[in-house]
């Protein structure tokens, strides 16, 4: 780093909420703090938000300790989150020029953009266009998704805290589930996130220890999905035991590429970022099953609470976003721009990660799933290597700031309302 | 109590699973340990279970504190359960006989049921029937229901544990529900379990704080459902924010008393008890928001994690069911039959419970409603009286007993397979 004097930082939050995303927004602030940055702003709802002109100055709302602490422990983006996707250069450059214009005016030095593979394109395309106009700003991803599905890291921020929740919730749902005898017995289907990783599902395997058998299926979108081998796999379980437990992805197709979702949706609709609204799946099977077997049935869905139950959390994913907030920022200091905060797992037992950079050109826009060599031959089970990989990631809790009996969360006041 | 030798006791759970109903029997081992009862069984899958003579001597797999301790956060029910409504006597005399030489055959002194209304019936049966013949064998019940919907007891051991989820995740799914800035904003309905009795979903209201404003309305089933009433607060609503939830009771009926998910599933059906499936009520509100209104819409239901989600008990809740459960047991070892052992509130703050022993027959077969008084006049919200009536019921926490990440269960192995 070169001895100018150091002026302010920048930092926004999008995609999808995380248990932990507000983690690594703590280790920017607690390293851009500690590095001699004057302010430390927050975008409000990301890129969107600062476009126009939406932003607060942080210190205003983390006076203390103890507000940093909270916010490591509050679920969602506090600072609010947006789905936008940036022009290429060659597109629209007046955007990019308003968007410097206004990082200028700011006098920021370090851009931090905390998000999935639609932010790290973000930041590949304004330190691109940094470098394009010999501007010194430096623009610098810290990875988060629960979906897990980026590359070159070992894992993602969010990751962790959400296969906890969905360990520990598909554990409670079996015992649930078991307890009274049905004639004919019942089918639970369980839809979890995830439209094209099976991270999230195949963590469901977690809950299988001494004291639970774990689900009898598990069925993940890397593999294609057959509905005569789902109903096959109720019957035969269901010879054995009373209530037989089945985790889907809601990302699963049929062999000729078709959404199960669609299959219970035919006219599902499709998002500005024409991303299909995949919902219904596991309704749709648990259907099938009662009709198809004569069984009871139930269809589970965990729904946004396996991205925000932090009360859930895993320690070991909520102090790993934190680092991985901090080494972002530690690199732009360093004078990197296009780069990302990855993990590299250095020992599996015991488990050791250390934090390392990588040129998002490398990282942006890749899909990372799920080996194919991790999953049984039939397709519906994760194998031990899937296990061994996940089990560190959800170790340790957080317990939460209660007050009144319910998780504390910090909470800037008026967001809620429309501006 | 007459000083002649103590003999067996027989704990058996009915009815939908809690939380906190294992915490109850383990009560009842404990106090039946501590009287000097020799053996005390459990009968599998309730009444069921031991007319078919499955039961297992609990000491067999209760064998340390440490067991017991692992009782007590373990959900859904250890033994498993039954929905088996007993005949009259009249009716089935023989069946009667049959239960009769059962006990007598395993010198069963005291009968203990933990179970809800349909349970408590079972008692008020049972004790009737050994008055009518003269059995010497005490029949006590001990309450637990998350619908808290039982009488003359300030509230049932379930409730605060489900309460406690229920308000914990209402406020993760709004923290979740703003943070993404929708344009024509976004509906999330949650549907919690009540069919009658409002309690569970009026709990939601305890997610609003100093740090969250709690859900836009609250929907108990005490109070007749207006469609176009949901659908005015919803756009009401969304003039001032982003992301409006609303909660509903799975019970919720319209003026004519037709129950809102019959509007969604014209042909649901009925089970053996002769109870209506009700789900489906959030998607229905759910899709009718996004098709009058033209925004986003997203149903979330709580399925059975609300009654089985030991990993955020209230601490509350667990000491008082284990309460209860020593309760029954004490009542029976001082010559009680056909009672249930209840909770009085004798103080508000600082909150003091104190147990006591109530006839069965004013408990059994009546449900306990939300007064109207505390419902809002527009009947879209509880009231302040309700919250302070909940609220010191969800307070503190019982750590799981963690291993491998997630909460450990105690668990009598092959109760899974069928027999």
């Amino acid at each position: 780093m070169d001895q100018k004097i150091k002026r302010n930082v920048i930092v926004g939050q999008a995609g999808g909420p995380t248990a932990s995303i507000n983690s690594s927004l703590a280790g920017v602030y607690h390293a851009a703090r500690n590095l001699g940055y004057k302010r430390i702003y927050g975008m409000l709802h990301g890129i969107q938000g600062l476009l126009e002109n939406r932003y607060i100055d942080l210190a205003d709302h983390l006076k203390t300790g103890l507000d940093l602490e909270l916010l490591e422990r509050t679920p969602s983006t506090y600072l609010g989150s947006c789905r936008y996707t940036l022009p290429e250069i060659s597109e629209d450059k007046d955007l990019y020029e308003r968007i410097f214009a206004t990082l200028d005016e700011m006098e920021i030095d370090v851009f931090v953009y905390i998000g999935g593979n639609d932010s790290m394109d973000t930041i590949r395309k304004l330190s691109d266009y940094a470098i394009i106009t010999g501007s010194k700003i430096r623009f610098v991803g810290s990875p988060k998704t629960i979906d897990n599905d980026i590359m070159h890291t070992d894992h993602a921020p969010g990751f962790g805290s959400a296969a906890k929740y969905i360990a520990t919730s598909v554990k409670e749902v079996i015992r649930d589930g078991w307890c009274l005898e049905i004639s004919k017995g019942k089918v639970i289907v369980i839809e979890i996130m995830g439209r094209d990783a099976g991270w999230l599902t195949g963590s469901a395997a977690l809950a299988r220890g001494e004291d639970c058998e774990g689900p009898d299926a598990i069925y993940l979108p890397e593999v294609p999905f057959s509905v005569d081998a789902f109903l096959a796999k109720c019957k035969e379980r269901l010879i054995h035991k009373n209530c037989v437990v089945i985790c889907v992805s809601e990302g699963i197709r049929t062999e000729d590429g078709k959404y199960v979702s669609e299959l219970a949706n035919p006219d599902s609709f499709t998002d500005a970022q024409g991303y299909r609204q995949l919902t219904g799946t596991a309704r749709y099977l648990s259907g099938i099953a009662a009709k198809e077997i004569g069984c009871k049935a139930r269809a589970v869905e965990f729904s946004t609470l396996q991205r925000s139950a932090a009360h859930c959390a895993s320690r070991t994913d909520i102090e790993e976003a934190f680092e991985c907030g901090a080494a972002s920022v530690k690199a732009a200091d360093d004078g990197d721009s296009g780069v990302v905060s990855v993990m590299i797992r250095t020992s599996d037992d015991p488990y050791k990660i250390t934090t390392e950079i990588k040129d998002v050109h490398k990282i942006a826009n890749e899909v990372r799933l799920v080996p194919r060599e991790w999953i049984n031959e039939t397709g519906d089970y994760v194998k031990d290597e899937f296990i061994r990989y996940v089990r560190p990631l959800i170790q340790g809790h957080l317990d939460p700031i209660t007050v009144d009996g319910i998780p504390s969360h910090l909470y800037v006041p008026g967001f809620h309302d429309l501006l």
